[in-house]
């Protein structure tokens, strides 16, 4: 059961990868045959003029500023890393300039990106970044760190008004497994791993991480720490809080590390300081993480629930009892009728189909129906007697088991979906995720209250119908994650602004209705407007005194995860 | 099955408890009628002079400095509490003075309390301790929170050269449940409650916290969270740092509080600040905590390991496989020989206990015998699979199953060790236990340096054996918790010292051979000359920054868990 990576060595070039969309130059959503009737349906279903793709920009038609770095600066930095391995060119610095936001990759197809690194270092290992990063201290020279550049959150773009000169560092060639504990479970890694390549090592030597975030191929172990991200089957797996055992992180005034203890008593878990940190307290280099072994079976299934609020009690049950699932991944309503009727776009009509589904509605199963995969992964025995014990909390719950073949297919396409966004923005469709998690008891007031919020930002501004479909995909014994993904038709030469308008009215409805402002996305700089309203002025006031003692200039990463001072 | 505290109201009244030993007055060690044999089976173990019974000294013996306060200052706090809940009598100050640590007993039974609080208040709830942590930060006076006083690393006693006078804010008095949210599952409550009142708050309504470190009975919720405390169970349960949900603290510049979020990813998560904080941020006065539902079943079973690299292999193997067990305790070679003839001491010898042992030793189990106690709790079913699985791993390994009656009586004495301390100190013997955690593939190389360094400084100032047993108490995937317990004829009139010596010798062990200080005991002020080799003086900058940025006048608890800024 090996992840083999589609590409072992396409870190080395970037130029392998799209500057301006997801994933790999080459690689495209797999619409098949039924591209046409997609895109046919997806007009049906918005309304409005029939949909035309406009190619994006290309290369060339962005112009960057000239960098700031004078050759003595260059020559400096070029001493540390090398030569070879400090990029000034238009590629480089036009790769590096934003994540993979809406808004990001809105920019990078039709224009609207104004500044990028002034240059782009590619370390080799901890000392190298130690070196860059007491250097660019010294020089007034502000540092962003990179893995794979995968932030929906603004985490990777330089501050709107720098004066100091920016200087991104892309951790990727720190890309070596330097131990494996097999007793302790364990492997120490370079943090520029990519996920493929880390599975990759890990797997022929029996263990795996586990750790399946969407963005999985283009994005690396730093990056999942330093945003404290969360896999799809961490119910089994845990999140990179969970799993991070001890990391070495270097930071303008030196190295800040932790140790491969199971548990200490000894104040503050500084691991739960560095989770997170974003990229603003240093990079972190290296990282020990808990390995499990590599499962002998995998059982993904399907169960159809009468409702959202039968699904989500179900998994309530399951979790809180302790039940050992590696995922459990409810849709609601609206997101069950979507991936049903996309699945379905272009088929024959099933005379079979249409039987069950009036026998499902005889059965009660209407308008509401909502689809849960459940995902087990271990030895044999566990695996077989785990899934039995889950169906039996699912069926008192009035779910009907759709057994395997809807599981395999999810696990098959599910690292696809991201690619599905930029024929979309060619078409003038908007697609925009957005998630929170809040506790069981406020759950569902938090899930339609976020519905709401960006159905009325849209009417706003649009006659179509939208899209809001929501989903658990991360669940916990005292609460669980809500995930939103929402279509609409952009009005041409408005885009930016009208997702600005959805994405604050979403964001205000999470944190006045209980949620965190991420789940797992992080802050960085597009959530920090509404961190306010879950941390207090003091909380804000002990982070950054403890940030400033590891880097007194804010030379890491400014202008994200905290609020400025003066802003208290 | 519910845990019926002996006395639901003791906390109320401090002279029910015992001013100078543990638990409460009237509560011993139920040695029953072995008490003589027992006496004589340990003389004969350690050697020397025959064993003679010296009684403490009695509370009137001790004279303390008389209070600093000043009557204005004391009008100002008793403004705050009601004249009621401010104490400056001998008893109260003398009660507050000190621990439960081996030289915090040994000085309240034989002499040398020299400092104790000029003052001890017991606020009623948060809003009370918020507005004597603004008082005393203005008056300049020094706050040492409270709760049961467990603390065995000097946690709550004044710092040696205080200037400032000093005030023990005692929590006790803040003890209800807020609130039960039963479908979240978690309880908000205050912090100064009791162990065995806030299982009786939550088991009527069917859930259970699970926390039950040996202390229990004694200590509070506050102290748990403070100290990052784990239970007996924490396999099942997990520890404090896991089962805080949310925080409410009170600091010198005002409210610190997390949320109930399930997950989040919104930076450093600042429950693991809070958690372990040790009274050196604030008063921890409100948590949220997970809670679990009451187990309809609890097995408790005993298994016999050829040796204790056995049965440390075997807990591995579970804990790394995902079985939920609720506790894996394992003695090692010298902890099972104390226990087996701690427990037969008095006793007949019985010809079929030979005929065992004989049989035992033929198949190859001899002197390095390894006793494990496995527990598994919840559902009937769960109960029976777990424990069967987990047999067949124990069997795999060598271990043969010694059924329920072994894991019965270790339950039902689970809270009694504590109070062998003082009987044992009457009759000149020193018992002091340490503990540490490491990986799993350094445990055996940590379990022999410490063992062999607790030995050799004992055997720098005696001639008499001493007994070392360690255990494994607490297993994570990563690695495990060691736990010593030592045994040693004390000198008399140099019992403090020569007990610094072995303190010193073991913690010098356990830092140089790559263990935690505190695995769960935490820093205070006894682990601090040890910290310094597994946290770096940058990370101590940061932590006394934050610190800084809620108490900059070091109004809290002073002296504890951090070292100062000019000994780095």
């Amino acid at each position: 059961m090996s992840e083999s990576p589609r590409s072992n060595d396409f870190q080395y070039d970037r130029k392998q990868l799209r500057w301006n969309g997801w994933g790999a130059v080459g690689e495209d959503f797999p619409f098949g045959e039924r591209e046409a009737a997609i895109w046919q349906w997806i007009e049906d279903v918005l309304g409005g003029e029939p949909l035309k793709a406009h190619p994006p920009r290309s290369l060339e038609d962005f112009s960057l500023p000239k960098s700031r770095l004078s050759k003595a600066q260059l020559r400096k930095l070029a001493a540390v890393v090398g030569e070879d391995q400090l990029h000034i060119d238009h590629y480089e610095r036009l790769f590096h300039a934003v994540g993979r936001s809406f808004q990001d990759v809105l920019r990078l197809r039709y224009g609207g990106i104004e500044r990028a690194p002034d240059a782009v270092a590619y370390p080799a290992n901890h000392d190298e970044v130690q070196e860059l990063l007491y250097l660019c201290q010294k020089l007034g020279i502000i540092v962003i760190p990179f893995g794979g550049g995968s932030s929906v959150v603004g985490g990777v773009e330089a501050p709107a008004n720098a004066e100091r000169p920016v200087l991104t560092l892309d951790t990727t060639r720190m890309r070596h497994v330097l131990e494996i504990d097999t007793c302790a479970q364990t492997a120490t890694v370079q943090t520029g791993i990519y996920g493929p390549d880390l599975e990759h090592a890990l797997q022929p030597e029996g263990y795996t991480l586990g750790h399946y975030p969407q963005s999985f191929r283009y994005s690396t172990l730093g990056g999942w720490i330093a945003v404290r991200s969360s896999g799809q089957q961490s119910n089994g797996y845990g999140n990179a809080a969970r799993w991070l055992v001890a990391a070495r992180m270097a930071t303008p005034q030196g190295e800040v590390r932790t140790q491969t203890f199971p548990n200490s008593a000894t104040g503050a878990d500084l691991n739960q300081w560095i989770a997170g940190s974003e990229g603003t307290l240093g990079v972190i280099t290296e990282a020990t993480i808990r390995l499990t072994e590599l499962p002998a079976r995998r059982d993904y299934q399907g169960v159809l629930f009468p409702s959202f609020e039968a699904g989500a009690t179900a998994i309530r049950r399951l979790v809180q009892g302790g039940v050992p699932m590696s995922m459990m991944r409810l849709s609601d309503a609206d997101e069950t009728k979507f991936f049903t009727a996309f699945g379905e776009a272009g088929k024959p009509v099933s005379p079979m189909r249409e039987r069950i589904n009036n026998l499902l509605e005889g059965r009660g199963y209407g308008d509401d129906k909502a689809l849960m995969l459940l995902g087990v992964e271990g030895g044999a025995t566990h695996t077989r007697w785990t899934m039995a014990r889950a169906l039996r909390v699912c069926v008192a719950e009035g779910g009907i088991p759709l057994g395997k073949g809807m599981g395999d297919k999810w696990y098959g396409g599910r690292f696809d979906m991201p690619y599905l966004r930029e024929p979309m923005l060619d078409r003038g469709i908007g697609v925009e995720t957005l998630e929170t998690s809040t506790a069981w008891s406020n759950l569902h007031a938090l899930h339609t209250r976020v519905q709401h919020a960006i159905r009325d930002a849209v009417a706003d501004f649009s006659q179509n119908p939208c899209l809001v479909m929501g989903h658990i995909s991360h669940s916990y014994p005292v609460g669980a994650s809500l995930y939103f993904t929402f279509v609409w038709r952009m009005t041409p030469g408005d885009e930016l602004a009208q997702w600005r308008r959805i994405k604050a009215a979403a964001s205000q409805a999470i944190v006045d209705g209980g949620g965190t402002i991420s789940h797992h996305h992080g802050v960085e700089a597009d959530h920090l407007p509404w961190l306010r309203q879950e941390k207090s002025a003091l909380s804000f006031e002990a982070l950054r005194a403890a940030q400033a003692a590891v880097d007194p200039q804010a030379t890491m990463n400014p202008g994200k995860l905290l609020p400025p001072k003066e802003e208290n």
